[in-house]
């Protein structure tokens, strides 16, 4: 790797000198300035970013911590912070945690390690108490989509009950009594709010709930398939079904078309995310919006403000999920 | 930001005896040792990575350089290389180039600047004497999804032409004759190949080439469905189409659909990469595996390999794409 001092000796300057020049002293002559810049050039010599950081004691880098880039949630939330990034001529470095609580702990030292002093921080695994001890000691971290008690106002979260109670009151409006509910197995608040938020809506319309109507597996495609299947095996005469969220009704719909059951005609399906595979499917999806591209730059600008204003962070985020009406329901008269 | 003078203020030792520590040092006393770490936690002093990268040279980051983080192809391709940095203790930085020249420059030169000795970069923008130029300054430089002249053995790439050869002929064995291409009007090379592949083997079966059959727009679910609009409006007579991709099949199935044009029985049609979202499809779809996952790998091995054992690169690396059948093509027969 090349050093300063390799520039120097190729300049025929000082080592002083050279960093004058890169640093835009006045006090460089030209003739200077000349030869260290044809030298930089000549030797592929880059500033060391590393030792400015040290010497700042933060860097111009923003943290991501997600679950799992291969999901395009997470790739959605990443490119987000991005944007926000690039208009503050910062990077971003990303961390994986794949909803395990030793690599979201490594992923979170990691970034410290290297001086994020702003961190976006999506941790499914670890303790509130754990998270708690991270958000004393980093002023600039936020979390997104998680709510850490005593830190409201530095969490980014949805009202995942909401957004169930909505799908599901969307699908007794439309005269359906039968509705089951494909749930995710994965031991995260979200799969327990979204559960919630369908209960409450069968409750509140005064709908009997039928064991045999919920299934839970894992909240992917063949998650849906498996969980659509075994619906249909319980032979509970389902007209609709509200999913864990887009990947899951993708694979229930599969399954469905599989058994020549058409959808909306004879049965309706809603999901969850908005993600873009909602606009692929045959029928067009319709869902529970996430923004997560909005919950992402709102935790990105938050996590810079903190750092670099040192203001105090607003009250709780808590966005509101929204309906996309697309294909994929249909009236049951 | 907690630095080590707080932490040996607040184990009353010298700044000497907490580096000695931090580093595990025999030579520090049982006392000291546990002043020090009971500091440490008091103080949430995170020893400081960029310091030790200064000192090294070279740091524990391997850098990727994507097109874009929410398009599947580059998740996929990021998990890949963030597989391979976890097997060996390290993470990644992620800089982003949108396909653009100034930014693919801009993500390199950030990655450099943060001492990642090793790099896998997807750029297309960026011209083969400028990339030249990387690859002769930065050992540890790997390209993929792109072949450089004179460092073909640090390049990883895909056989495109191959590939829609390979689509192209199926569908013609299945006895179809009026096929359609539905192209990328991104100026990369993956543009030029893949439209290629297609020509060669119309040329190669003595089919002829009617202007109307090929229809170019931007490589996703809404330029799949404006080039089919344009397929279906020429009025060729096409029974099939090579897609340049699985997000323009999608686009195109949908307007299929749409039309009433039953996949496969009236029309077939295969695409290119096998992204997530070919199995999701109804029907699920034919298409060309593009191995990223494993060029990834191979690259981010390549990489590492290059800098920590100084090994010489060994042949080019020229991945072969193959065909995963699945519904969405039907014998014309």
């Amino acid at each position: 790797m090349i050093t300063i001092r390799d520039v120097a000796k190729q300049a025929g300057v000082s080592v002083a000198t050279v960093s004058r020049v890169l640093n835009s002293h006045r006090s460089s002559s030209e003739k200077a300035r000349l030869a260290v810049q044809s030298a930089v050039e000549k030797l592929g010599y880059y500033p060391n970013a590393n030792a400015k950081a040290l010497a700042m004691q933060h860097n111009d880098t923003i943290g991501v911590v997600v679950t799992d880039v291969a999901d395009p949630f997470f790739a959605i939330l990443v490119k987000a912070v991005d944007k926000v990034a690039e208009q503050h001529h910062k990077t971003i470095l990303i961390g994986i945690g794949y909803h395990n609580e030793e690599k979201e702990r490594k992923a979170i030292d990691t970034l410290l390690c290297k001086r994020c002093s702003c961190l976006v921080v999506h941790a499914k695994a670890l303790s509130d108490i754990e998270l708690q001890q991270y958000l004393t000691r980093v002023p600039g971290m936020v979390i997104i989509n998680r709510v850490v008690p005593k830190f409201e106002n530095r969490c980014v979260s949805l009202d995942n009950i909401k957004g169930t109670f909505y799908a599901t009151e969307t699908l007794i409006h439309l005269g359906h009594q039968h509705i089951g509910y494909i749930g995710s197995n994965h031991q995260i608040t979200d799969a327990k709010e979204r559960m919630d938020g369908y209960l409450t809506a069968l409750k509140h319309y005064n709908i009997h709930l039928n064991q045999y109507v919920i299934a839970n597996s894992s909240p992917d495609f063949e998650g849906g398939e498996k969980a659509m299947i075994d619906l249909l095996s319980y032979n509970s005469n389902l007209t609709a079904v509200v999913a864990y969220n887009d990947s899951m009704a993708a694979g229930a719909i599969s399954v469905l078309n599989e058994n020549n059951i058409n959808v909306p005609t004879q049965f309706s399906i809603i999901g969850f995310d908005d993600m873009p595979i909602a606009r692929y499917l045959i029928p067009k999806l319709t869902t529970i919006r996430y923004p997560i591209d909005l919950m992402a730059t709102y935790a990105a600008n938050l996590a810079l403000s903190l750092v670099d204003d040192g203001v105090s962070p607003p009250n709780h985020m808590h966005f509101n999920p929204t309906l996309v009406k697309r294909f994929s329901t249909k009236s049951l008269v």
